[in-house]
């Protein structure tokens, strides 16, 4: 027996929609290189319906990649919209990967058009020549000055010649194509994520909850996760439903710069990464930011004494979410449940600095790396994290791996995502992730999670940073190396390493030795490249070490 | 192109595995004829697994209809869950409508299996014999001590016998039969509203939402609507999707069994129909009710006279939502917006009394009901609203009248909702219900609103309660005959009561003419008959009244 409800898609229509209806009446600002530009949702509304038809006009096929190379602007929620609304798929660049990546995915997302904000030509046009779907470079002005390629099409040029679209947006079916991104984390090329006008729609539902990111129609919202990133955490669209006030940072991402916006339009509710918090710490006393409710936080752990300094300072804790662009990317908010109420204060920071529990829609399991088994949520079992779910992936765009049922080893044969985080889940089902999968140490039969040893290398006052890689042994399959970086002016051995850490983890986790270096190499995401690493240190021969310390 | 994302079916058993892994050690407390019975969502998973097996044992169908005579209860919850999990259709049957009616709805949605809390058997049996379909009674043990019947089973036993359904539960697709429920407000027989998996997981979750109904893990819910009334507002099944602890009422559903309810469990959410506020406001100087965070009312309008006495009384204004039953039901929420802070006290007093503005996910249109012209959003125009979104129904279950492309002219050509409710709306889409349809009085080309008019009537201190109907009239069509009832021992005559309403109204309004009564005869659910009253004054002569008197 079939519901006998109204058949109506989960569609991004519905949310232009609902925004130019109700909520016309509320700010836009974007900050440019050169000052601020206030609108509001019924400007930034007819601006997107000229858009449309300017997607016509520049003969962008029925469902072509569209492509952006910007900051967080309104001009790139106005392509957020118009792109997916008239049924072709924004695809939005990531302005921080190597050339060499933007040019393959370009390439392999068969861009036709892409959207570059001015100051960015410098990164973009070198690449231009390379990208060969695109067949129109839009350039929005922001204020720079850099110099125009000739053939370029001035944006607002471009939207001035455009009708507005009349009527309404209509996509039927809601598991079309809205919006692509590519992950660059795992190895090999980076793959293509393809996020469905379905799960882009429940996605932002569900980061309307009080558990999830609780936006509402009185919030002020300043996405700095970049929009370029898994569409800024689903903050640009969660906004537009909810109709919160948003202000978007542009290309200033400086501390200072992200502290004058918080402060100047009373925000309530930011989101970044843990780099961009902890480069504003040391100047959040010269701001008022009595606006703010909720500091959104991801993409990497949050450091515990990062949460509290945040906590003790503006008496608002860091909101700790995870998930990664192959879930939309939320997937658990660790926001505070009556479960922790009794614990005391140690313990409560504990929790907050936790991933969280996932939200609704969102099903984990923890499963064991070798066997396959599933772990029980014990907070002790620590297995690799799988998800299913109505946004996350269960395939990549045109993948070439060719293995496992979905075409990549990063799907299971029963469909879940497998997310490549090695977590424990205690029993009200709250992640805490310990490592990344290929980053765990495999000695003996037993994991040594490389997360916890650099954690604890970095707890020691002359240590700046530190990574752990796993290098080949003979005996014992792989034994951990410590790569440390001394502060400046200071100096380290190896046996004060050790001893350093000898209370701090199991006696068999002690690095087998140490090397000094000058910086961990990092990603272009600001991520430990333990890639890089383990390359630099191929081949590494390990001194002998008596397996009675081991015991 | 497609997303690639997982195809996962909104269905309710997401809401079941997620509250049974999740949130296992939360409360669940249920008031009984003779105290209190509390368990854990632990313990009720455990008697939904069993009630599955069970309703194989009974060899109810597998779309087969599971009825329930219940009030809101645990075991009722159990009902919720596993008659939808397991692929069946819950359909829960309203205790109070006439006995004619009960028979009516059972016959016609072909009841398998009947469920009825104890102390319901005195309203139930008389019926049974009558319902054709009905191959077993089940009576769920409340404390009270009717006799059972020969045949009954005892709900308890059923499920100590049954073992528990192992695994997950499967609803593959999501747009299956999940509940039904028939609504009374139309005329000519009740007609079945049914529910999907789809609509009712996309209506919990709205209900999560900040401005929703804002349920979140830390609240305590405590559904004082029925949960025979559209599932009770999606109450039940909103507090499991987000792990609310849970109160429910039971039988006794007095203005100080609610409220002694309200204090004990330090209730956070509560929601019901205006009478129960209205009921309990002499009492709450009586109840430490500091942990109210929300009081939700809808079904009919609230008097802004019982919002205001709440909120200087509690400090927590009533927050007011709008829906019925073929809405699921919530579809609009008057939560407060940035729009109103700008305005004075009394302003914002009179926006707490509107019907809100609509969810995520639902449209309206207000229609001139005689022309079908849209009308603007300039909250002076009237007209009725119109209503469409995922969790609005199509049609009706087994339509018999005929009219219109979904069998009934409850529905328009381009399948939206007629709702009978006449409102105007403002430039934010906030709604303000006027009237019903049906009980406009259309005098001349133009339509009086019954409704002010009796509200008008109901400010004279001397009148209890009043209902204005249409009566025939050869030259204005219609004019409004006034029926009021007078408080006892006092007395009034059409003259004061005209002139009463004279500086109330405009003057074409005024009624030809006013009967007096004993009482406004009210329907199954407690709302004014009107067309009992127009049955009792069929015929009426209205007086001559000088046309100059109108001008």
């Amino acid at each position: 027996m079939r519901g006998l409800m109204q058949d109506r898609p989960l569609a991004l229509p519905h949310v232009f929609h609902r925004a130019e209806q109700l909520f016309g009446h509320k700010p836009i600002v974007t900050a440019t290189v050169t000052g601020e530009v206030a609108t509001t949702v019924a400007e930034w509304a007819v601006r997107v319906r000229r858009l449309a038809t300017a997607l016509d006009t520049l003969g962008v096929p029925a469902d072509g990649r569209v492509a952006t190379f910007c900051w967080n602007t309104a001009p790139h929620l106005e392509l957020y919209m118009a792109a997916p609304c008239t049924g072709r798929v924004l695809h939005t660049l990531n302005i921080r990967l190597f050339p060499e990546q933007l040019v393959y995915i370009a390439n392999h997302a068969e861009d036709d058009v892409v959207f570059v904000d001015r100051s960015l030509l410098p990164v973009f046009l070198p690449l231009r020549s390379q990208m060969r779907t695109v067949r129109h470079v839009v350039v929005i002005d922001d204020g720079a000055d850099h110099p125009l390629p000739d053939d370029a099409i001035d944006y607002d040029e471009l939207l001035a010649s455009s009708d507005p679209f009349e009527g309404r947006f209509e996509v039927d079916d809601e598991n079309q194509a809205a919006a692509m991104c590519y992950s660059s984390g795992t190895t090999g090329n980076p793959k293509g994520v393809v996020y469905s006008h379905r799960s882009t729609l429940l996605h932002s539902l569900i980061t309307l909850t009080v558990d999830g990111l609780g936006l509402s129609e009185r919030d002020v919202v300043m996405p700095v996760v970049p929009m370029f990133h898994a569409n800024a955490w689903g903050l640009p669209y969660a906004a537009l439903l909810a109709g919160s006030s948003t202000v978007f940072p542009g290309p200033n991402m400086t501390p200072k710069g992200v502290l004058s916006l918080l402060e100047r339009h009373r925000v309530t509710v930011t989101a970044g990464v843990p780099t961009i918090w902890l480069g504003a710490l040391p100047l959040l006393g010269g701001y008022d930011l009595s606006g703010l409710t909720r500091i959104l936080c991801g993409g990497s752990a949050v450091p515990r004494s990062l949460s509290e300094a945040y906590r003790t300072t503006l008496g608002v804790p860091i909101l700790h979410a995870w998930g990664m662009t192959e879930t939309s990317p939320v997937a658990t908010v660790a926001s505070p449940r009556t479960q922790d109420d009794a614990l005391d204060d140690d313990a409560r920071a504990d929790a907050r600095v936790r991933q969280g529990q996932p939200t609704p829609l969102v099903e984990l399991r923890v499963v064991e790396p070798s066997s396959g088994e599933v772990l029980p949520w014990d907070d002790k079992s620590s297995g690799e994290i799988q998800a299913a779910g109505p946004w996350v992936a269960a395939a990549y765009y045109r993948d070439e791996s060719g293995a496992g049922p979905s075409g990549s080893s990063q799907f299971t044969e029963d469909g879940w995502l497998r997310t490549g985080d090695v977590a424990t889940v205690d029993r009200y089902g709250s992640v805490r992730i310990v490592d990344r999968t290929k980053d765990l140490v495999k000695s003996g039969g037993e994991w040594i999670s490389s997360v916890e040893l650099e954690n604890a290398l970095m707890a020691h006052p002359k240590v700046v940073e530190a990574a752990v890689i796993g290098v080949p042994h003979e005996r014992w399959v792989e034994r951990p190396l410590a790569c440390v970086v001394v502060e400046p002016g200071e100096s380290l051995t190896p046996e004060e390493v050790r001893a350093h850490l000898e209370p701090l983890v199991p006696r068999w986790w002690l690095p087998d030795a140490v090397e000094f270096i000058d910086e961990v190499p990092k990603t272009s995401v600001g991520k430990f490249s333990k890639r890089t690493l383990r390359d630099k240190f191929a081949g590494y021969e390990l001194p002998e070490v008596d397996p009675a310390g081991r015991a």
